[in-house]
């Protein structure tokens, strides 16, 4: 009785949090500029409204029932929605009201600020609204509570029982397996582009975008691709799904990547159960898992040999100059690292340390020992040592990312779950199944898909992300398998 | 202190409709199909939520309170704003909140099932979804009350004070002063349309509409224009107003006006006192008085001499075979008078005839007088008594408009409110003014909007829509005007 109260008001939540998605989503991809205050508004009234509807009294004493029920309750599934409900309901009575509406309208009014200091490549725009965002982020890390350092609880948040300690000892050691391989990539001649070099008009690659998207299993009749500053999926509905990306006319791999990416998190969210609204079991089960999900696309598909011998002709015939392209220069070109600036655009081999460099910035200013004043001076500096590189600006260095702007800490590390994530999965349903792999070299992914949404679609929140990818891949995830993964595919001329 | 909670809360109220509002302009123009059940469901939750607080006794208390105070409340702002709530809530607590919710799905099931029926133009795939919305309008029209006939309370909810009665003789009254006019127009040649045959492709008309909703005042920053299957306006924020129009490529004109008509209607939202939110007086008095905007910036400005003076030229850069045709030309072309088929693309001679057939339908349904089931054969049957054609599929006839889809009677009369609005508006605003009246035409018509701004959009619903016509003209609107108006446009030619 009381787990049917509390299934019920969840699933009049959630209705109402995804009328509050569009609202976000919109703000992003079509709202007219002056309309930013009267949104921000907007989204804090629902931010309120939600948490005061769910941090009712009322609520913990259904979950306090429903626990005292038992095994009463029923399935796994009811026993695993009771354990999320829990840990939801005890994270949200510690937070007040009025933090999570000054939480919700600061994000709005950072969100835009964001995007105009970025243009602008003037951090000083932006810094304010850092300082506030951090400031308030805080508060809520004391709220929830940690053991060891005041930036677990914010990492927990994305990813359950990942912790500074865990993450800088995993990081570390990928970044030691990955040092000697991103050396010899790097050093590698880069490949001539003249043949690449062409006008590529904005609505041939939403065609051909789109024509990929249909291909690997995206459903259209049940989500979007539009155009935005920042790539990115919103699981706004059981049947609605909307994937953003943005274009370069003088580069269709930029929006082809990023709708393979986005595709990836839009497969996994159309692949939940959708029965479940509301319900934790129906909802996706970390971020580290929904990255691998959106990498697997992107990279263990899309940068494959097999996907460009299919896919290649089809992109002739939107972009005639390519029909001079052979398949290996394409499998070349679109394999290169490279260091470079921007986190989105760089490649698989040095995308991590670009994690590091993040997460190693947020640990020091949750740490207390670093000021926002000088985080575009650290940023610099430390990116500089790890890349070689210098930061000429603002906006190629820590303006790049829209995160932080969304008040969003602790994110980051989930990217590089996600690539050990992606690769620990491919190699497990590969080698589980070899007639799946044929069809992968052929590329022909459905069987790939169909793996997907038996081992990690259908599970949602069943069980925690640990357990769902050791589940899924019959062993824990280590970093052996991206290592692997990169050394087969970026040293192939190494001799 | 009543009438400060009572204002508080149509503020917070405002904030959630505009939400609402917001999903369901995004159902219209981009909401993948499969969405459109759950999407219903939303819809439901947010009309039941509005209803349950704006109908909560403490609300009633707090007006009767607020009314008890009396001019002690203050301004005539106040005291009209009070007048509005009371209304509402007379008409809302009527309304129990499963008639509301139950309203709301059906609208939003409904609209979906009319795009499909127009599509495949057959009525029987809409008829049971308007059985439905009439069974559910009549049961709000009994709450509500009247005095003479039950379709008086329908309209009554666009237009404060029309009665079916008093329609009949107005609509009656129009149509005998045009007949002379719709007879003489349509009996002249028609125009040799070969000059205008091309292509015209939709991003340019895109461009070229864009220029001239912006040359006369619709704010790009507060607004956008897209793309939907029937044309409308959304005022959904404060700086946020949206509108939407169709396009055909072999005809620039018909995306043109649509444009120009809503930007009417969008220039009247980003006019009203946005500081006023939530509050009667700063929302809009009438559909009677928005529709005179619409009109006024489609046919006294959009096919004025004048305005194809100044814009043919600009016409010409976008599509080069226009510069083969002169401003009389285009002037004839953009006022040609035909008996045809579809009220949206019909011309301003013959629109009222459209609109005096829908109004008869409906007048008849809620007498009780024509089943459902009947309807197409009834609207074939008037429409060839009134205009001389057959109609041959029910997209051409019955499925035309959006209206009844989402649950709207009682609403096509205010279109020839509109017009006969339009006209006696600007003949005062030109007689009032002989400067304003030189500068529009020679196409500059900024004093007219700033005049509109001032009479009409600022005092938002200040007084009553016939009281705010009346102060704005200095004498009560009758269709005079119109028909002088359309006399010197559209006979021109007849000696």
């Amino acid at each position: 009785m009381s787990y049917e109260k509390l299934h019920s008001l969840e699933r009049e939540l959630k209705l109402v949090a995804d009328a509050s998605a569009l609202l976000g989503w919109d703000q992003e991809v079509l709202m007219p500029s002056k309309g930013v205050a009267y949104r921000a508004e907007q989204m804090a009234w629902f931010s309120g409204y939600l948490h005061e509807r769910f941090t009712s009294p009322e609520v913990g004493d259904w979950i306090a029932a429903a626990e005292d029920a038992g095994s009463a309750v029923g399935d796994i599934y009811s026993a695993a929605n009771l354990r999320e409900w829990r840990r939801q309901y005890t994270r949200s009575t510690c937070l007040p009201k009025k933090l999570v509406e000054d939480f919700a309208e600061s994000t709005a009014l950072a969100k835009a600020a964001w995007a105009g200091a970025r243009d602008k490549s003037d951090f000083g725009l932006f810094a304010p609204h850092l300082e506030k965002l951090v400031s308030l982020s805080r508060e809520h890390a004391e709220r929830w509570g940690y053991e060891e350092h005041l930036y677990d609880a914010l990492l927990d948040q994305f990813e359950r029982g990942a912790t500074t300690r865990r993450l800088s000892a995993t990081l570390g050691a990928l970044r030691e397996s990955l040092l000697p391989v991103v050396l010899e990539a790097t050093a590698q001649e880069p490949l001539d582009r003249t043949k690449f070099t062409a006008h590529y008009p904005k609505e041939k690659q939403e065609a051909f975008n789109r024509e990929v998207a249909e291909s690997i299993g995206f459903d259209f009749e049940a989500g979007r691709i539009d155009t935005a500053v920042h790539p990115f999926c919103s699981g706004m509905a059981p049947f609605d799904t909307r994937l953003t990306t943005r274009y370069d006319e003088g580069d269709f791999l930029s929006s082809l990547f990023g709708v393979l990416h986005e595709a990836g998190h839009g497969l996994y969210e159309q692949g939940l159960e959708r029965g479940r609204r509301g319900e934790p079991v129906g909802a996706a089960v970390s971020l580290g898992v929904h990255e691998s999900q959106s990498r697997l696309w992107e990279n263990h598909v899309g940068r494959s040999r097999a996907f460009w011998e299919k896919w290649l002709p089809r992109a002739a015939e939107y972009f005639p100059h390519l029909a001079a392209v052979s398949v290996e220069e394409m499998f070349e070109a679109v394999n290169q690292a490279e260091l470079s600036h921007i986190r989105v655009e760089s490649d698989e081999v040095t995308y991590d340390l670009h994690i590091l460099l993040r997460f190693e910035m947020e640990r020091e200013i949750f740490a207390g020992n670093l000021a926002i004043k000088d985080v575009p001076a650290e940023w610099n500096r430390r990116f500089e040592s790890l890349f070689g590189l210098k930061v000429e600006s603002d906006a190629m260095g820590c303006l790049q990312d829209i995160h932080w702007s969304i008040g969003i800490f602790g994110y980051f590390p989930t990217y590089s779950l996600g690539n050990i994530n992606a690769a620990h999965l491919v190699a497990a349903a590969r080698r589980q199944d070899p007639a799946l792999a044929a069809r992968m070299d052929r590329a022909d992914y459905s069987a790939l898909l169909d793996w997907m949404r038996v081992h990690i679609h259908r599970p949602g929140s069943l069980y925690l992300p640990d357990e769902i990818v050791t589940r899924a891949a019959g062993s824990p995830a280590t970093a052996d398998a991206l290592v692997e993964h990169l050394r087969s595919r970026y040293l192939r001329n190494a001799g």
